[in-house]
């Protein structure tokens, strides 16, 4: 049992803490034989990257990551692949205000019920900076899985306002510092944001996560079932409150007619003609495109005073200055893209040894 | 890793099938020394068992359940517990028709594509009846919490009709043939389920879990939450598809002071003014009240005829025959109780290895 | 983690105590489509049951095993295989002054020191009973890897009394009631173990394993060595002390040279020389035949009266009547080839996870 | 599951290669509050590294140890601590003809037959260096059994010649370069391993590791066993080929009156007056010294050409030239007490957990 690792085959574990020198990973498992340099890395670390536009925090970091083992001339080994990321900006002043006070909303107050001590710079192992190795591990993933399979994110959803699914389109979530699928939308975010943003204030978020191309069969029927682990995995995201697969919540309105997805053959595979239940039936992948979603509450960090109390139990108001990202949805798009990709590959390699095929 | 166990200090494992001859699991980590029998298992099984209301499948057993290991003269021994129900009443002819052709919204296809196989009777190991042993564990699972926890579950939706939060009524819940803590809307479901059934349809729900007196600090910040593995083993229940701790969903369009949970001192301990947390920070317990929340989907079982294949890939539409809940979702409350109660059991245990304390 | 149960992907986890009303386990992870049926894990059963000579104890049980999920009409289905075993000969009263003395060399007083209570009945979990769910869980493993590996077993030495190996001849393992590869040796321990038996005394043996046809590449370089695993496995048979792979501790004294296996091809794959590796090297089987041995201690049920003190912390003899193996090494035999089996099953499932192959 | 880490709620994961930039490890499960800093851990690293005498490698690097997260202002905060060690000294060119070429009594050709590929410098990943993380480790295992609890090893048999255990001094095994505790067998192996050397051969050894003030009740009594756990983890260290608790293989050849530890009570606790189990009772500690020896074959690496087979399959004569130690039981001495250390270290966070004290 680990508290700081997630998968069973494919395993990442990660280490670190926001200002300390840097922040890693393990991965164990990625097999043997795969092409893999930082070069197929980066790109997803700098999806996540902090400072890309005004609607995020202005931490600066390249955020390079460096591969300390697991490969030789290019290729997986199979052995352990260490994955190191230095921390370049660390403005602990920014936050040794709250060492001894807790901000509401976060886990400072957690920590110390739980440890009776914590790092209060940058809010340690719980800020947000850990998720950037999770993007690294995602990235691993997907190679494990080949190009058969794509996993991709969009926002839908930024405080009360929701995208037009009618007018999604995937090609739009690269041209816009929302990863917004709807064009439309992207002015509206951007006058609401900014609004948030000078007011000092947050907003939540909705994100919806899809992988094409996924083999059916993953998973297992009872507890290992592949849409219980990816909701371990999303409600595993720091700030996430709430998952949905498929149809989610909206099925518990729906009648058994309505909620049916039939099913017919083409090209010598079942094909479903819905997809109400987001590609996992019994949990266990059908080989249609796997839908989730997960919800981000607003981030804590906030201009306004809050009532709070000290480490020494004094009543105090806190109000969070610093920088923060006024909506931390935005940079949940490509953590939850990366933490489908390794639940995926963790149930790739197990269904292997499950059927011994 | 396991594929049929759930826990890790506090470890259930289940094994069996609808129609074999009995079901049971092996719960690994039960302290010694605690008052354990029969009778402290059995109500809970009784509040799940079936056929005790026209709104539920009208199968007849009397979900009898036997210790037979890790007991010694009334008390836990450290020793694994091993618990078996027998199964009484298997009417295979029910489900003979479908051995060879899919019933859409069920597990029958998905098991096929991964194992090549499947016990057919009664949906084998796929069917609702292996949630009777998570409801006895759940029971063992209370007795290593203590009496100073409270688990507690209702049902908060029925189809479209959901209740009225001003007239919750913890009372109300054990009144009723639903769980339903809203003594107005009881009628309305009547009336509402009896439609649907004579018509044999089927509709989805939404059930609402808290637990009180949770001690502060269980959990663990990063991949092992309290919530993350909270929204695993309650999306791993039969037909769940959605998971909401605290606010849920609800906190994507909420503002940072809205959803913000102010502190002051209260007794000693710290209290929160307001709950949208859920009870959980930064993935560990604030020692206030968690609260849950998930969806059903409707039973896939209906008499209406849907678009399938059968296990050759020829064309056919099946319509479902034979008993089946018209609401899953009824039956779901005391299973939600027992995989909240079973994760809290377990990250109690947690707790002391991880803090030495 | 769990404390009853070993393996990762071919995970057997059993429960039950000497004089409970059974005994069984959970087998997860067995692949489908196995042929398996309680007629292919009786007969190893049955080369372990007590009773079978005057060499072993008298206690008197057929050891029927009942397989009561997990396959379906003759397969193995890829759920959970539930194993059980009745206690039908339970003289408790031959225990009975057991129950607040602690016996000298059993597990009585650590399960004090550990739980604060324990079922003195049979030495409840300790007993050697709950082997008998290991050898019925090696004999699915048999099923896992196949016909072409072949494991076996055999008692190399009773005492101060070690068989030649020059006249091994696996023919008369089952010739006799001790498993003995020796021929000349049987008659020797006869009457070694006739006068111990008179005694009331017990002695020791060691017992020698190997596995044929086992695929190399099985096992892992570090932590998950093939090697590892298997030390762990035989190390937790109960009363063993001792485990050594190949040329074990004879290769301290051993120079490189005296040490090497040369390799050559042969037959289009690499066939070494000499087998001092046992099989594994680097923690990772070569195809070589795999070969371990391990050493129990004597039996510590013993009619001699020993220095020992009572739950009360006072000072008594303890002389242990009732039924018992003067020699408890052999029926470790078929534990151990039990073992031996489930560890090969584990890490044949595990390997094609690794390696994607 | 993971095949690069050991431990459970104490949880040590390794990753790197002899020649790669670094190697390091990450320790979950560390409880919060103890004090650790590097120079805490160096010592033990320095008693492992090589190049100290003659009879190690002449392998030179420093070997210096930095913690990169997990504690803050001096004290462990309960998050992951992530250990790097840089590698300094990387001699590729020593091993660049081992690439095509299987060592014999290495590694090189069942890393092959597993992967496919390998990094064949310095035996990558299956390098002792490895181990240096091991020994990180068990320094941080120490902090968490405190004082109370002394692990310490000694060097006891080189080649054929065993020391006199009647001479055992264990203030002289900080005297000399083999960590031997009889004083006078030191220069019986300088001169044995003086002419190994320059013979360009090497030899094997058995190492004793004893453990003084471990609390009684740690472990448990089937497949989690103190000492199947401790065999796995001294099994599982390079080139070990044979583990024995307490009178080990010997206990075969005696009585049961012989292999008796009577008890009495003494300064209100139990204490025995031998110890033939080495403080291990059905798999529990006694409370008792724990005492268990492991054996290490020779050196693989030898000047002497075996017989071998390149990868392509021709036939070969390989000898190993480059740095190595004759005798690689001597630095086996400080990974055995890290690995006791760590195996105990999880024994004691796990306990409280199994039993709720």
């Amino acid at each position: 049992m680990s508290h700081n690792s997630f998968g069973h085959l494919f395993r990442v574990t990660t280490w670190g803490e926001s200002h300390g020198p840097s922040i890693g990973g393990v991965i164990d498992g990625c097999p043997p034989g795969l092409a893999l340099t930082e070069a197929d890395i980066q790109p997803f670390l700098d999806r996540r990257r902090p400072g890309q536009s005004r609607f995020t925090t202005q931490r600066q970091e390249p955020d390079a990551v460096r591969i300390l083992s697991g490969t030789y001339e290019g290729l997986t080994t199979g052995t352990p692949i260490s994955l190191m990321i230095e921390n370049t900006d660390q403005r602990s002043r920014d936050y040794g205000n709250i060492a001894d006070r807790y901000r509401p909303g976060h886990a400072d107050v957690t920590y110390d019920l739980k440890y009776g001590l914590r790092d209060p710079r940058g809010g340690g192992r719980s800020s947000a900076r850990e998720t950037a190795v999770r993007v690294a591990a995602g990235a691993v993933a997907r190679r494990v899985m080949g190009p058969q399979v794509r996993v991709r994110g969009a926002l839908v959803q930024i405080g009360p306002h929701a995208i037009d699914p009618v007018r999604w389109d995937w090609d739009q979530v690269g041209q816009n510092p929302f990863f917004c699928p709807d064009a439309d939308m992207v002015p509206v975010w951007e006058s609401y944001l900014d609004q948030v943003r000078k007011s000092g204030s947050s907003t939540g978020a909705i994100i919806s996560l899809e992988a094409d191309g996924v083999p059916a069969g993953l998973g297992a029927p009872i507890y290992a079932k592949l849409d219980a682990e990816l909701a371990s995995a999303l409600m595993g995201i720091n700030a996430v409150k709430a998952v949905e697969i498929g149809a989610g919540f909206a099925a518990a309105a729906l009648s058994g007619e309505e909620n049916a997805d039939p099913m017919r053959m083409q090209d010598g595979r079942i094909a479903f003609q819905s997809n109400h239940a987001g590609g996992i039936l019994g949990g266990i992948s059908t080989g249609q495109p796997i839908i989730a979603r997960f919800a981000v509450k607003p981030t804590s960090s906030i201009l306004t005073a809050v009532a709070s109390v000290t480490r020494d139990g004094e009543a105090v108001d806190v109000a969070t200055k610093g920088r923060h990202d006024p909506c931390v949805g935005i940079r949940a798009v490509p953590v939850g893209e990366a933490m489908l990709a390794c639940v995926l590959a963790d149930h790739l390699l197990r269904h292997r040894g499950q059927t011994g095929r």
